[in-house]
C-alpha cells in the first residue's frame, strides 16, 4: 500500500457533465476547497444547470458538451484540464462516444461511476487518448437527488477508489487523485476488475439483500412491527431505480459470483439452525462483530492507498 | 384491528427481573411516566442492581426472587401485581421454573423476549395460573448494554406485540398493554407463532443477513472501501452474541423458513442478473421503494391494532 507524495498538477478548468447530487457536489467542494480554477457544469437540461449555477455549484453552466470543452482549451499554458462523468452510469457509453469526436487538448478524463471495468473498457475503446483516462468511484451518495441535494463536504472523509489501467499515463492518475483529495477523500487504487468484484461485496450485494429483506417482508404484514433495526439494514432500498439498475447491469459478472457467495453462507447457516448448532452460530456472530468493530475503529484512520 | 378503550389496571409493584438495557430502562421510562406505585429490580449482580438504583430505575433491588415477590404481596387492596422478565432468552425457562415454586398471589406475568412461542409454552407447562400470563416484545434495544445505557425513552414511539394465549385472561392482557402504552408504546396484538414468523422476516432475518454480508466482505480487502451504506446496512451485525445465539436458536423453525424464503428470492434475482433482465430489476427495485417510503409514512402514526 505505498504512497509516497506526488507532484501536484495545475488544474485549469474542471469540466462536471451531470449536475445532479454527485457533480453539483463536485462543484460546491470544489469552491470550499478553495480551488482557483474554474470549474464548468453540463447537464442535459437547462432548469437543471441554471439551478446548479444558481446554488453556487458551477462558476458557469452549458447544455453544450462541445461548448464547455472548447472553453477549456483557453486556459493557461502549461495548466491541466480535467473532466469529469458524473452523469448515471447508463450515459457513460455515449459520452464517451461524444468526447471521442472532439478536441480535448489533452484533457484528463474520469468519472465517478459505481462500476468500473465497464466504463475503462468504454474509454479504451472511444477516447482518441485513452491513456489519459482513469476511473474513479467516489464512495459517496444519498437517497436524494438533484443539485438542489448537493453539500461541499458529501466526499469528505470517504473512500475513492481511482483504477487506472497498466498503460494510463501517471499524469492521469495524478490529476484524479488531486481532485478527490481536495474533497477530502481518501483515495485507493486497485485494477477495475479488483474494485467490481469489491463494490459487488460491500455495496452492491448489501443493496440487493436489503431490496429483497424489503420485498419478503412487505408480502406479509410484518412491516406492521418493524423496527430501527428494519430500517438502518434497509436504508439503500430507497435508493433510486434507475441508478441501481443500471449498477447491476453494469456489475453483473461480479454480482452474479456474490450472490452464489451469499447463497453458500445462507445455507450453512441454516445448518446451523437446523442442528441447533448454538457453538458455530457463537463462533460466528463474534468473529463478524470484531471484523467490524475493528473495520469502524479502522475507518477513522486514513488508510488512503494502492493495491496495485 | 379493532382496539377499542380497555380498562385500565390498578397496578400496585412493577417487579422487573433482570436489570440491563430493557429492564432498567423500564424502571426509567415508568418514573417519567408518572407511574404511583413500585419499580422493583432482580439481578444476578450485585453491582449491576446496585448501579441501576443509582441511576434511579427502580426503587428498590434484590437478588433475591422471592424476597421480591414477597414484598409484592404486601402492596394494597385491589391492586394488580406485574412481573417482567427482562433477562436474557436463555433465562427464561429457569426464571419460569423458580416462579411456579412460589406464590403469586395472582401476579401478572409477562417478559420481554424476542421469540414469543417458546416463552409462551414455558409458561403454559410451568406457571400455576399460566392464563395470567401473556407474552411481549417490545422492538426497543440497542447494542449497547447495562443499566447505564438505560434511556426513560428507549420504548417511546415503538411498536410492542403482545402474545395471548387462547384462554389468557383479559386481566393479564390488559395489564401488558397498560404498561407498554405507559412507556409511549403502540401495542400490536397477535399469536405467538404469528409473532415468531412476522420477526423472523423483519428482524431475525435481517439480522442474520448483516452478519453475512459482514462475513464475506471481511474474508477479503472489501472493508477498506466500505462506506455509509454497509455501515447502516449491517450496524445490527455489531449486536449480542449471546443475546442473538438465544433468539435464533429459539426462534429456529420460523428462521429456516425465512432463510429458505430468502434464497429462492436471492436465486430469482441471480436469474435476473443472468439474463440482464433490466425490466425486471427495475420492477422490483421501485416495489420495494414504494413499499419501503410507504412503511416509513405509516409508522408515524398509531397503528395500535391487533391480527388475533
Amino acid at each position: 500500500m505505498g504512497n509516497g507524495e506526488t507532484h501536484k498538477p495545475v488544474v485549469g478548468q474542471v469540466t462536471v457533465v451531470g449536475t445532479g447530487l454527485l457533480g453539483a457536489s463536485i462543484g460546491l467542494g470544489l469552491r470550499k476547497a478553495g480551488f482557483a480554477g474554474r470549474v464548468v457544469g453540463v447537464g442535459r437540461r437547462r432548469e437543471t444547470i441554471d439551478r446548479a449555477v444558481k446554488l453556487g455549484c458551477f462558476e458557469a453552466a452549458t447544455t453544450n458538451l462541445e461548448a464547455a470543452v472548447a472553453d477549456a482549451r483557453g486556459t493557461g499554458q502549461g495548466q491541466l484540464n480535467l473532466i469529469v462523468l458524473a452523469t448515471p452510469l447508463g450515459a457513460f457509453a455515449e459520452l464517451l462516444e461524444q468526447l471521442g469526436k472532439l478536441d480535448l487538448a489533452g484533457a484528463v478524463v474520469t468519472d465517478v461511476g459505481s462500476t468500473k471495468q465497464q466504463v475503462c473498457d468504454a474509454a479504451a475503446r472511444l477516447l482518441p487518448e485513452p491513456r489519459r483516462f482513469v476511473g474513479s468511484h467516489p464512495m459517496a451518495g444519498g437517497e436524494q437527488q438533484g443539485p438542489q441535494a448537493a453539500k461541499a463536504d458529501l466526499f469528505a472523509g470517504k473512500p475513492c477508489i481511482v483504477t487506472a489501467a497498466d498503460n494510463a499515463e501517471d499524469e492521469a492518475a495524478n490529476a484524479a487523485r488531486w481532485l478527490w483529495r481536495l474533497l477530502q477523500m481518501r483515495t485507493v487504487h486497485m485494477p477495475a476488475a479488483m474494485h467490481d468484484r469489491l463494490v459487488a461485496q460491500v455495496s452492491h450485494l448489501p443493496h440487493a439483500a436489503a431490496v429483497l429483506l424489503v420485498e419478503l417482508a412487505s408480502r406479509d404484514v410484518g412491516l406492521d412491527i418493524a423496527s430501527t433495526g428494519f430500517r438502518d439494514t434497509t436504508r439503500v432500498a430507497s435508493g433510486d431505480p434507475d441508478l441501481w439498475v443500471d449498477i447491476f447491469s453494469s456489475n453483473r459478472e461480479a454480482m452474479i459470483e456474490a450472490v452464489n457467495e451469499l447463497a453458500t453462507a445462507l445455507d450453512q447457516f441454516k445448518q446451523m439452525l437446523v442442528s441447533d448448532d448454538r457453538g458455530g452460530m457463537q463462533t460466528l456472530l463474534e468473529r463478524v462483530r470484531t471484523a467490524r468493530e475493528q473495520w469502524l475503529r479502522n475507518v477513522e484512520v486514513d488508510h488512503s492507498g494502492s493495491y496495485e
